[in-house]
């Protein structure tokens, strides 16, 4: 330990090494429940790649396992400390190194906060579309270890579609460059698209070279209410069967509508067994609206609320955006799952987490991405009560059993990390596992990155 | 030998063996000039995935290569058989599988062609974009293991992110499913992005599920001629720049529009220096070319036609769809080279490359996917003069120098292949090869699939 610190010390600024126990034990966790963290021996802040080269030189000179962090928001336990690892904390290394307009590209170190990209590239009339919930903490890196999604992923797609390039300082502490600053490129393997989803196992991301669109209308939203949630899955597969293009597809169900309706009075009717909201930010999103809520109509809607304004669509999405924070209130502690299926499995895969729910006496608020088939159903449990806390384990653990069954994967958008481990392995198969197992020992021979995480 | 075709007879139907040197031989190459090719063995057309499988069993047993082909059209010599060799036509197995307009994905054998793929998607209102040159013959498994791009790049991107999820025969036999049919999905690393563009040298593809879009409006096309590259370079800039979308940005230089000229007289003007096609499948193109128009005036350029139906659009189209056949008859011989550059540097690609042809005395004429910076430079000459061919291969490694140093890269769709994979490793340096080879040993341990290629 006094070896570990005395070489950390060696290549690094005093400010860039906290060694206080109080401060170091709070980084050991992201925002996951149920996940195991460990104890760190130390944190590490630097602000260049040289000095992350030396951390990990020296990790591996002394075989410390290396923990690689963003902003900690993450629901997987993909952050969660190790006992007696080094925390190599991303968030010093906050710069946007450059905005091109004409090659619609950033190149950022990984600890700029997603926003903050968003909004710098805002002023040069460009769009930087991941926006997970978490957006004005979390950071590109953290973005990039997860390839997080977001509410735009309907029309957007996911982080992964935005990163051409990476910069990574590997385990050994070599730096490698992957990918490109240009549109297209296929000299080799993708080992850019490799690192995406990573979690930090791989090597750490310490440059990436961002993809930008052009600033797109601000949308304007719809919300329909549904008396089923099959009747809503049902207009969810009308709209995309007949071609619109949300740049949001929204559900939220009963248990959902009425936790926020309890937390900030929304003056949503409590009849209401789902709500659907969709947005457009096409050249004439009137149009599209209408439409899609003739759609609606036909699906059975019993009422259909377009926006006529960016202020009225921005009330609507309120009720979305309070959605996790309201389903946190219905009991002490809540699990949020992330199972995400083909679109037309969308209605069996809410009546089968129902059916779950009342198995095992939980309150499972969904709310879903819908336009992508991505559920996110938040387990509701009193976390003092002992039972009550192993049969919201074991729900969670049915709804992805569920989710696989439907054709879909245990995460659509939070990753793995300590939280879905098994479950990863049911979904790969052993051959997928033993390629997966043979690419990590590839890049870290010695097994000190994120040690514990995805497999 | 004997043994080999004895062992594939015992999982082959004999229509799925050829062993007639006269014909295996016509499976020696792809289309690529300047690439060494072997002489195969024997041409293996499974129609099943338990006949590739036995094939990559007997393969993995005898030590035999295996090297995977579609239609061969390919530009890399990606495809070209080894001395000895299996060749695996995957050919036969080219069923479309499914096809589902609300999950808005398709499931396909290898062997579909990308027309037939496109036209049965368009049927049912939906639209797979890769669209490479020789869309009517090349196959959907060509294309994943090139990553082919297309004119529809600039707004649609490539193959691989059309790519959800693949079934993959491992070089022992087994087989392996990667990724989803879910929208999105980050379980563990993605080997599905992993194989696309690997050219067959990781596994055999033997079914995949492609993600597919709604069918846009037909697109409008405006041509605008320059008496400069580097004008109609500054009007490509300036569009990209004000944040518009076009549905194809395609620029041909002075010696492409002569060659076209030449071969169909197109009525193209000789004093045209470089010729753009813009095109949009916007709600509204005819507003969008007249805004792209009055770029392109502005930026210099001396004619500006925009087509007023999809008829005239279509005739716009033939010369560029002519340029690459136009530019083979120029000379007795052509080599396409496939640099991409930042589309900041288009203009200085296409400047440096007439210096590279005046240098070596050559005409080298260069069409573009000008949105994307992606250049294909066509160096042109006579094979049987010794002296002219070797200048040829010389300036197209300058080509590949010039891109490297604008900070492109040396393949932005056609792949490494046999042609360039001395190039891949200047680009990737040796961190880079060093880890791509760890991948490789990882899935090929005994180095059967497709050998001699990328590295």
């Amino acid at each position: 330990m006094d070896d570990l610190l005395e070489r950390l010390r060696a290549g690094l600024p005093a400010e860039a090494l906290i060694t206080d126990p109080d401060v170091t034990s709070s980084y050991a966790n992201d925002m996951a429940s149920f996940c195991a963290a460990g104890t760190p021996s130390v944190v590490v802040l630097p602000r260049t790649v040289e000095q992350v080269q030396h951390v990990m030189r020296t990790a591996t000179a002394l075989r410390v396992p290396v923990v690689p962090q963003g902003a900690r928001t993450g629901l997987s336990g993909a952050a969660n400390a190790s006992d007696g690892c080094i925390v190599l904390s991303l968030t010093k290394m906050d710069r946007i190194l450059e905005i091109s307009p004409v090659d619609r590209i950033a190149v950022v170190e990984p600890g700029v906060i997603n926003a903050v990209l968003s909004r710098a590239v805002n002023e040069h009339g460009l769009y930087y579309p991941p926006d997970p919930s978490s957006w004005e903490m979390c950071t590109i890196g953290g973005n990039i270890g997860t390839a997080s999604g977001g509410l735009c992923c309907v029309k957007y797609g996911v982080t992964a579609e935005y990163v051409l390039g990476l910069d990574v300082v590997l385990a050994d502490g070599r730096l490698m460059t992957t990918g490109r600053r240009t549109a297209k490129g296929v000299a080799g393997y993708d080992l850019t698209r490799l690192f995406v989803g990573s979690e930090g196992s791989l090597g750490i991301v310490v440059k990436a070279v961002l993809a930008l669109r052009p600033q797109p209308p601000a949308q304007l939203v719809l919300a329909a209410e549904f008396d089923s949630a099959a009747a809503a899955c049902e207009a969810v597969c009308a709209i995309m069967e007949r071609g619109h293009t949300p740049s949001l597809l929204e559900l939220m169900d009963r248990t959902t509508v009425h936790a926020v309706n309890a937390m900030a009075n929304m003056g949503l009717p409590d009849s209401t067994e789902a709500l659907l909201l969709a947005a457009f930010d096409t050249p004439d999103p009137a149009a599209d609206l209408a439409a899609v809520g003739a759609l609606c109509g036909a699906a059975g809607a019993t009422q259909v609320v377009p926006a006529d304004t960016v202020a009225e669509s921005e009330l609507l999405l309120q009720a979305r955006r309070l959605s996790l924070t309201a389903l946190e209130t219905v009991k002490s502690a809540t699990m949020i799952d992330d199972v995400c299926v083909p679109r037309s499995k969308l209605g069996a895969m809410i009546e089968g987490t129902a059916v779950i729910a009342e198995k095992y006496d939980l309150t499972i608020g969904i709310c879903a991405h819908a336009g992508d088939g991505n559920t996110h159903p938040v387990v509701c449990f009193d976390h003092t009560d002992a039972d009550e806390s192993r049969r919201a384990r074991e729900s969670f653990d049915e709804i992805m059993a569920l989710g696989l069954e439907l054709g879909g994967t245990i995460t659509g958008e939070h990753g793995v990390g300590v939280l879905k481990k098994e479950w990863l392995a049911r979904e790969l198969g052993p051959v997928g596992v033993e390629m997966q197992r043979g690419i990590k020992q590839t890049f870290d021979p010695l097994g000190l990155l994120n040690p514990g995480k995805l497999f």
